[in-house]
């Protein structure tokens, strides 16, 4: 099953007062697995937007079960969820260094719209023989 | 019903490269409406960390319907969604300044805790009180 | 002299586990007061950029003389330091509440260029003319 | 000469509506490469923390070069400018991935603190003799 897993090191700026990671923190992770997930399948977001499409977050959800803090390194692991004709969904687990932990869990849900409107489209062809091919298999078992 | 309303102002540090608020930053907002919230019923966030307690999210969602631009004026709406035992969960609708339409939409539950040691509590009496004061007529209708 | 007071409240996502607020938040805040500044003369950015112009910095400078921390109230005190033919610097000094103490001071230098390019140009006329009105007499005494 | 290279790349979080990125953000990334250099030379800053020791920052400059944008790989090249007895000053220079341009090159001077009271105390003579150590050869050519 196609995942991605990103590497990110926590610093003082991703950091609160009650001395752990701020809750946002970890959503602008899954847009980092994210755009690394893309990228791995050769569709890099930034080409993405060169074709004159974007891909504008509808909703996102984040469950957060322990607390990273400081210089910890984490796992940011991606996985497609779905590809429908204009949305595509993304699920996230981020783990500590040694995977014995999934520190947050979540998901976001993108619409593929026109990048200079940001009205909705359906999902561009060679984006969408993309996706089907690269998630093919999760389909099937 | 107990509502608070809190104005935002969209800095260009808030945007991103499709000319929009950067989705992290409403959750950001989402934060600012609860603690005047709370500030509205006298139970000030930094108090409550005096007591020796803290609220860490366990989890968030946020629905995107429209986009919000530089510059814009916004209105984010809290409510306490409920209060239990050991947690409690806030709804939040951000507004556009005219109040014409609700541009995200989401909620927050937190649990309390011990602020040093992070281990879960139960909401301490006088906050609990507090808290079943101003949401008592929101149950009864 | 022309001199504009934002206020701002600190909340979670500004602060870092040493317990204060995070470095460059107050730089962000900086932006927040040159924006209130602009917009009390007239000039608001995003009629700036209407006009087919933008401000990026060249260089900005903080100087952190006293923490602030969570939930305190904050008053950003924004003037113009001076107006040149293709840039504009603008002073700021970032008080507690009750004035008592500076607790960081600062600059940024911006250079105006075309929004769309990024290339330097002059300052446009009807700029121009706004800022010398509103800076006219801080020159002379 | 001591030195770190920290690659970064940029994500939409990072970017705004000018297209580019924000311009706080390399001052982030600044704290990144400053970590790196430190756990470099076994000077891991929550080792420093654990010590009862912080570095807070009492000033910061950053010049802006050229503007990065999104999914660009960029080097953050940091390098200690000085030590004395009770400061320590960092230089940065961000580089584009091939090392073609400096987009962003500046500095911070930060102060040794006790973490708890944020008092100014000495460097800490541990810290203080691996610092010397590290920096010996740049002061004599």
């Amino acid at each position: 099953m196609l995942c991605n897993e990103t590497k990110i090191r926590v610093i003082y700026a991703d950091t609160d007062a009650m001395g752990i990671v701020y809750h946002t923190n970890y959503i602008k992770w899954f847009e980092a697995g994210r755009g690394e997930l893309l990228r791995q399948i050769d569709l890099v977001y930034s080409g993405i937007e060169e074709q004159g499409y974007g891909m504008p977050l509808t909703e996102v959800y984040a469950h957060y079960l322990l607390p990273a803090r400081y210089d910890q390194v984490l796992l940011v692991e991606t996985r497609i969820g779905y590809v429908r004709r204009a949305s595509i969904r993304f699920e996230y687990a981020i783990w500590d260094e040694k995977r014995e932990n999934v520190l947050v869990e979540g998901h976001s849900i993108h619409a593929f719209v026109d990048s200079k409107t940001l009205k909705l489209v359906r999902i561009p062809p060679m984006i969408a023989e993309r996706l089907e091919e690269v998630t093919a298999g999760d389909q099937e078992g």
